[in-house]
């Protein structure tokens, strides 16, 4: 079972756009200098996440990424769906249908148990990644990290943070 | 989130080991054919199943595989890790240490909260996986598939299994 790379940079930046200020911006260029992974490969997790309404995207001088919510309904789960695709990590390929016996499709018509009992761990999977909170990660972070760690991350948030000039509705 | 599609063949091939006799064994062949397979493609997950404790690997002309323990022993767990290795779906590639900002290693002691709610969630998911046992699977095949399918698989591995002559000890 796999994850793709880009869940890693898409939920650290998530938990980074939630320390902007108020309405503020942050530029996929900037979230790609912070964890060191190439800029083009992240505006398209970040487009992504976009368009799975988990972010929203300003444009303009002062344009770039924002939460489209507030950190405490952004679940991990969200993220990870967001980036992966809704599809369950196991995919049933009905192969219990292909042998050599050919029987109707009728004999068929009760899913198969093997396929129940994947998605059955799928579904406690996530329901574990539901109830972890972008802001409980945040709070994690602020609480239990190095406090060089915080500090370091609170002055490039600081240094690069777009704050909005003109009113530009956010949730908040 | 993706696991590999050799799982689905190689839980239907342990599932139907289960329903040999005592020790008779089936070939790779003969279940390639009964899901409709690359023999080629299926003997590469029998033979990581085998080298994983999960089946055995009989030589000779009543060869094939069989169960290496009873199948109540055997979860949907054991079979994952065997096929896809025991790496955790999500896999942290410590991208908050590379940023602009250099700290000294010390800083990151602490594993990153990111990296501990994802392995909960892999927890939940695998805790999940290990309670349900071949057994169980086989039993609610018995009992919930459709009769026809049950027979026509019943039938498949009368046909094909490979009983024993010589006494070849098996666990049970």
């Amino acid at each position: 079972m796999k994850l793709g790379e880009g869940v890693e940079a898409s939920i650290h930046c998530a938990a980074m756009l939630a320390g902007v200020e108020g309405d503020a911006t942050l530029s996929g260029a900037a979230m790609a200098e912070a964890f060191g992974v190439s800029p083009s490969y992240l505006l398209k997790h970040l487009n992504t996440l976009t368009s799975a309404g988990v972010l929203e995207s300003l444009p303009g001088p002062a344009g770039g990424y924002r939460l489209a919510r507030p950190a405490e309904r952004i679940s991990l789960l969200d993220i990870v769906l967001a980036v992966e695709g809704a599809q369950p990590a196991f995919r049933c390929g009905e192969i219990r249908q292909r042998g050599p016996v050919k029987l109707p499709a009728s004999a068929y018509m009760k899913p198969c148990g093997i396929n129940v009992a994947m998605l059955k761990a799928e579904k406690a999977y996530r329901a574990a990644l539901a109830v972890e909170k972008l802001s409980d990660i945040v709070a994690g972070f602020q609480n239990d990290a190095d406090p060089r760690a915080v500090a370091a991350s609170c002055a490039f948030v600081a240094r690069h943070q777009r704050l909005q000039k003109s009113s530009s509705p956010r949730y908040k």
